[in-house]
């Protein structure tokens, strides 16, 4: 294929996705009514309150890079700076309740309410009204912030640019600031369309000329240095990076995709895939195929919000690994799944070490040291040894756990560094499936396990 | 034990062993008329040569550093420097032949003659006789250096202690400089006794005082530094450390006996003890209880003198021992025996490994590197991914070796770096042994696997 026809190509794809992900005239207009309606009933409830307030809608529907079908209208109510916190969350409860009378309250930094309107999810937030997006009092107040500097930025054909990008990262599970996914924020996504003046620039770039580190500060303002592999210095906060929570993986798998799809242009890198779950004899067949040791602790997944959730799953994951490492069980892969249940699956190279390990002793010429040594275990019936090897001695003791399901089992778990919630989980209730047990895990984790494994054979 | 009482039991221990290992007037006259014998014999042969020459005995027997019942007489035919190699070595063997009719011809650096002569074993060694040590052409010529060196300074008292070093190093099973025990030689032994005045002088220095490396200058002449443990310059050689062959074990060894000696005298540190011979059960009860996994090979011990035989095989046990570490089969600790035939052992902590092993690709950004190796496994079926780990691809391949017996079964054996008679050997014919099946060893190597596993349970 030739460069001309690849990007004849190119175009022809990217054109059949916006007319796919971009909102029509009529839904432009229910989502600008709906706005201008919700923003009439706050502003009469804030007309009641003793302070001065405005409404200022934000997100990808304030600046028309949603894509169609997206029901998200974030308003923020604004208040003086001298207004105290305690007040600032009453009156803004007030206007939430105001504006959606059956909404609930929620609770992020500090409450506010969430509801629905003509089919829309709306969020009513309070916030302060800053002159710098430096002053700020907790993240909510930079929001406004942010939409400003965007909107200042991105006109309608911008707009179609950031949303085929967004629509790029949902295909290929790299969208979303959020713990779980650790991938690409709306606002990133938007800054990065903004430096590069278009989607295919974007891919281009990541495609072509990242090397990671990868720096970008629009307003060349940046004060600090990060150890990201992607920074982009906030225009509006020279000290925070917008892509903070942008996971390695997540760099690499855009620059992967956009490489592939330059190369062989397909709408379907804009969809996301998700893989065909794998059964209980699958995951037994890869299992027997690989030859290795799967281990799985299974338990109740803790009542937490993702955010929290797999930060902790992560660590306690980590924890095990390298507790694995430590006692010889060499871990190939590893893996958190997270449903009903929450599952730490290590796949394991070594299922089982010997009886004995080797403890070297100190070099005999340090005297004391090698005496000590030397006595302690030249009567212990259970050790080999001590022997002299090289210029040490060196015996050979038992070892604690001489299986990882042992290991499992044993309240050492409960030594390696775990996640709170992921920690208290385990004291209740746990199971440990070893090999072609982890089948069991089919049922409630197949699609996960085929992210794992592959598609089945 | 006050160390007054220990003082009195370490002069009483020794004065037994000095006992045991000096010997009696009638040994030494028997040695001086053999020698006397010998001497005038081959001052007689050396009369009808063309050259000059004189008879000069050398070695313990001539030091009167020998054990009781030691019966090596080593006689040295010295010739002028002018004297052609070739026609040094017809001399010598022609006066050899005169002395020891019935000798037979051996050959070392160069062609000598060796015999019986009234219950002696005699060598009769042709070398050229120098003005310094530094001159010298072959080893040989450096003996009667040593001699006329140790000569002067070893009166009978000292002889005496030094009959006790030799005495306790052969007891602990590091006295001999040959390749097979890498331990003190008599030259070397004979020197730190020099040194230090007294047996009980060296014991004390080796358990208290060193922490290799060791060094010793006696003429405080050495130019040369060495990377050996202990480094004893030789007094006739500056250039020369005596205690090269001595291998760190035996430094520590030394150490470690000497501690032992001291803080509870006995005598049967001055016996060679032998390890009551392993049989198959024994062994086999040994591998169940460590749960280790050892695999030997076994061949026809290649016929070739010990000092070629040893070296070649730590050589290949280490390459083999090596390459398990590479593969990950994780080696605990290995050993080779010989006598008929040939064993290398390694004990493996890990029987088994998966079918596939983790093999890293380039950092996704590296963008030629990463395409090619992402093209290069993307359609293998045979492989699991390319998987982005991080910021670089990953895929798990099929492992070459899932087994360490596959392993030694197959070809790979030959490229790891073996002794190149072993490798003759190996190419005629081997046997792999695994796990309980290394009982089979026991019928000609049991004691070699009681020095290895310990005495019998």
């Amino acid at each position: 294929m030739t460069g001309e026809e690849t990007d004849d190509e190119f175009e022809a794809v990217v054109a059949g996705v916006g007319e796919r992900i971009d909102p029509d005239e009529r839904e432009r207009e229910r989502m600008r009514d709906a706005v201008a309606a919700l923003t009439e009933r706050a502003e009469d409830a804030i007309a009641d309150l003793p302070v001065a307030g405005d409404v200022m809608q934000v997100g990808s529907t304030a600046r028309g890079t949603w894509i169609s079908g997206d029901r998200d209208i974030d308003l923020f109510v604004r208040f003086p700076a001298d207004v105290e916190r305690e007040e600032l969350e009453s009156y803004g409860l007030a206007v939430g309740h105001a504006v959606l009378p059956e909404g609930r309250e929620e609770f992020a930094e500090h409450p506010y309410v969430t509801g629905e309107y003509d089919g829309f999810d709306v969020d009513l937030v309070p916030c302060y009204r800053l002159d710098s997006a430096t002053e700020i009092r907790s993240a909510v107040d930079r929001t406004p912030f942010h939409n400003e500097y965007l909107d200042a930025r991105i006109d309608a054909d911008l707009a179609g640019e950031v949303r085929l990008f967004k629509q790029f990262l949902k295909g290929i599970g790299a969208y979303g600031s959020d713990l779980r996914t650790r991938g690409f924020s709306g606002y990133l996504t938007e800054l990065l369309v903004v430096a590069y003046g278009s989607f295919r620039a974007v891919v281009e770039a990541a495609a072509e000329d990242w090397h990671p580190p990868v720096r970008f500060d629009p307003e060349d303002h940046g004060t600090a240095t990060f150890d990201d592999p992607l920074v982009v210095i906030d225009p509006t906060d020279p000290e925070r990076n917008v892509a903070a929570v942008c996971a390695a993986e997540n760099v690499a798998r855009l620059q992967h995709y956009a490489r592939e799809l330059l190369a062989d242009p397909r709408a379907d890198y804009f969809s996301p895939e998700s893989a065909a779950p794998l059964d209980a004899a699958a995951v037994r067949e890869f299992v027997a195929d690989r030859a290795t040791t799967p281990v799985a602790v299974r338990f109740d997944a803790p009542d937490v919000v993702e955010d929290q959730l797999y930060p902790q799953l992560r660590k306690s994951l980590g924890g095990v690994r390298d507790e694995f490492e430590r006692r010889g069980f060499d871990p190939l892969r590893a893996a958190t799944f997270a449903d009903e249940s929450a599952v730490l699956l290590v796949e394991l190279e070594v299922a089982e070490r010997p009886a004995v390990e080797r403890h070297d002793g100190p070099p005999v010429h340090v005297r004391q040291h090698a005496e000590g040594f030397f006595e302690k275990y030249a009567d212990d019936s259970e050790t080999y040894g001590p022997f002299i090897d090289g210029d040490r001695y060196v015996v050979e003791r038992r070892r604690e756990f001489e299986t990882a399901a042992g290991f499992l089992e044993s309240d050492a778990l409960f030594d390696v560094a775990l996640g709170v919630h992921v920690e208290s989980a385990l004291e209740a209730d746990y199971d440990v499936l070893v090999g072609e047990e982890i089948g069991r895990l089919a049922d409630e984790f197949g699609a996960r396990l085929a992210d794992y494994f592959g598609p089945a054979p």
